[in-house]
C-alpha cells in the first residue's frame, strides 16, 4: 500500500508552485493583458513566493497572426524582458511550447541569451515524439523541461504507461499529470499520480500536477496529487483559465505549509487586478456547461461556445452533447 | 488499512441523497421562495431520484417573527401540505430543527399526522444532550431522526470521541459529519469520516455528511466521505446555501452512478428557477472573503458581512480576521 508523502501540517521543500495566469489566463483575452497587469503579476508572484511564473506560450509568429493576440502568446524575449529586466530573482520563468505550433529552431535560442529558465512541451500522446525532439532541442539549448501530456483522460492504461516509458528513457525533467478536461475525480487523480511517481521513481524525473475546474475538483485534484507525491503544482490567479479555469492560487498558497509563500499578495492582486478584468468582461470559471463537458470528458469547446452564445439552456445542451459522442 | 467502500464504476445502494436546497438554500433569501419555485422544486427531486428532501427549518414562532421569513423558516404542516399534498411517492421529507430555536413539544406533532418522515437535530458538541432529549422525542412520535453536529472542526478528538459515544448510545438513526466553516481538506474529511463509520458500524448508525465551499471542496469532501463509506450526502441545487454555499447537486448526481439518479430534471430546474433567482439578487457561492474564514476555521459572519457591503479588499478583510483570531 502507497503511503501519502508528508501530512498536512507538514511542509515538504520539493514542492514548487508555478504561476500559469498570463499563459492558461491568457486564453480567455487573447493573452491581451496590459503590461502594467504583468509587471504587477510577477512582483505579486516574487512577493508570494511562487517558484516558477509561465509568461505564455511561445507559438510560432508564422501561424499566428501577431495583430490578432497579445505578446504573451509568442513571448519574445524583447517582451519578457520589458517586464521582468534581467530577472535577477529566486523565480524561475517558464514558457509553454505546444507540439506543432512553436518554431522552435528559430524561436527559441540559446539560454544564455534568454531570460527564461523552464520550457514546457504540451502534446497529446500521439505526439511524443515530436515533443522529446523539442526536450532535447531545448535540453542542449540549456533550458529546464517539461512534457504536459494533455488529455490523458481519453488514453488507455498501456497508452499512458509507454508514453511514461518514453518520457522517462527522454532528457526530460518534469512530467506533468494534466486533466485537460477537468473530467477526473480525486480516486483517479490519485492512481494516476501513483503511476506517473512510478516512472518519475525510475528514471529520475519530477512529476507536476495541471487540473482544470469543470466540476470544481481543480484545487482537490491538485492537492489530492500533491498529497502522493506530485511536487510541481499549477495554478492561477482566481483560476484563471481556459472555460472552467485552474487550480486557484488563492487556494493553493492559503494551504502550502511552506513559510516561503504568502497569500497576501494574492488578495491584493485579486482586488487591484483580476476584479477589474472581470469588470471588462473577461470570462472564466465553474459554470454549468462547463461541468457537463467535464462529467462527459470532453474537449470544454461546446461548452465555451455555449456560454459565449448565453445559451442557458442547460438541459438541451447535455443532450447535444449526449448525441455527439 | 482501511479500504474504501466500492469503486468509482460501482454504485452502493446504501448512498441516498439528500436536497437541502429550501434549508441551507432559504438562509440566502430569508426563506422567502415562491410556492412554483417550491412545487418545482419537489418535483425535480422525484425526477431526479432524491432520497431526501429537506423542507427547511422548524424554527419556533415565539422566537422568530413570521412576518421577517418566508414560511420554510417554520415549515407548518399546513403550508407543507399546500407544496406536497400527502407526499405520496417514494422521496422522504426532511425538516430541521435547531436545538435551542425550536419548540418541539409544541410544533412536533405525531408522525402520524405529518407529511415529515425526518427530523434532522443541529447542534453544537456542548449542546448534544439538548439534541439527545429532541432525538428522544421525535423517534417516540415516530420521526427517523438525524443529528448534525456542527462545527466540529473546532473540536479536539476526544470530544468528538464522547459526543460520538453519546449519539451512539440514542435512538438517533444517522450522525452527520458537517463542515460547518468549510474548512476541511479532504485528507482531514476521509479521517473524520473513518472515525464516524466506526462509531457508526459499532451502534448502528448510518454516517452522513454536509459540506461547505468555502475553499471549492463541498463536492469533493462529499464524495470523499462518500468513499470511505457515508451514505447519507447532502447537496442543493447549484450549491445555494449559506456563504459560499454547499454541495451542488448537479455535481453529486452527475458522479453517482446509481441509475436511480437523473440529472436532465436538475439542469432544467437551475435554467427555469436558480438563474432567475440569482438575477433577482440572491448570492452564494465561492468568493474570497469566504475562502478566508474557510481557511482560518471561522464562523462565515464576517464573510457574509464583507460581501453584502461589497467590500472588495481582501487584503484587509484578511488582517482583520488574523487580529480577531
Amino acid at each position: 500500500m502507497q503511503q501519502r508523502k508528508g501530512s498536512l501540517l507538514s511542509f515538504r521543500p520539493d514542492i514548487k508552485v508555478l504561476d500559469a495566469t498570463l499563459r492558461d489566463g491568457g486564453i480567455c483575452n487573447d493573452f491581451r493583458f496590459s503590461d502594467e497587469f504583468a509587471v504587477a503579476l510577477y512582483k505579486m508572484n516574487l512577493a508570494a513566493g511562487v517558484d516558477y511564473m509561465e509568461m505564455g506560450y511561445k507559438a510560432s509568429e508564422k501561424m499566428f497572426d501577431r495583430e490578432k493576440f497579445g505578446k504573451y502568446k509568442f513571448c519574445r524575449e524583447e517582451d519578457l524582458r520589458a517586464i521582468v529586466g534581467e530577472n535577477k530573482t529566486q523565480m524561475k520563468l517558464a514558457v509553454m511550447a505546444d507540439v506543432g505550433r512553436t518554431d522552435f529552431r528559430n524561436d527559441i535560442s540559446e539560454k544564455k541569451n534568454s531570460v527564461i529558465d523552464m520550457v514546457r512541451v504540451a502534446c497529446y500522446i500521439t505526439e511524443i515524439p515530436s515533443a522529446i525532439e523539442m526536450v532535447e532541442y531545448c535540453k542542449k539549448a540549456g533550458y529546464e523541461t517539461c512534457v504536459n501530456l494533455m488529455a490523458i483522460s481519453k488514453a488507455r492504461d498501456e497508452e499512458i504507461d509507454s508514453a511514461l516509458q518514453l518520457l522517462g528513457e527522454s532528457p526530460v525533467d518534469c512530467i506533468y499529470l494534466v486533466d485537460s478536461y477537468g473530467s477526473l475525480y480525486p480516486e483517479q487523480i490519485a492512481k494516476l499520480t501513483l503511476k506517473y511517481l512510478e516512472a518519475g521513481e525510475k528514471y529520475k524525473k519530477t512529476i507536476g500536477v495541471h487540473a482544470h475546474n469543470n466540476q470544481q475538483l481543480a484545487f482537490g485534484n491538485t492537492i489530492e496529487a500533491a498529497s502522493w507525491g506530485a511536487s510541481l503544482l499549477d495554478c492561477t490567479v482566481n483560476g484563471i483559465g481556459r472555460g472552467a479555469g485552474n487550480c486557484s492560487s488563492e487556494l493553493l498558497l492559503g494551504f502550502l505549509k511552506n513559510p516561503k509563500y504568502h497569500l497576501p499578495p494574492v488578495l491584493r492582486f485579486i482586488t487591484d487586478y483580476m476584479l477589474p478584468l472581470r469588470e471588462q468582461g473577461v470570462v472564466w470559471g465553474y459554470d454549468i456547461p462547463y461541468l457537463l463537458t467535464g462529467r462527459l470528458n470532453s474537449h470544454p469547446r461546446a461548452a465555451i461556445e455555449c456560454i459565449k452564445s448565453k445559451n442557458t439552456d442547460y438541459e438541451a445542451f447535455h443532450r447535444a452533447l449526449l448525441e455527439k459522442d
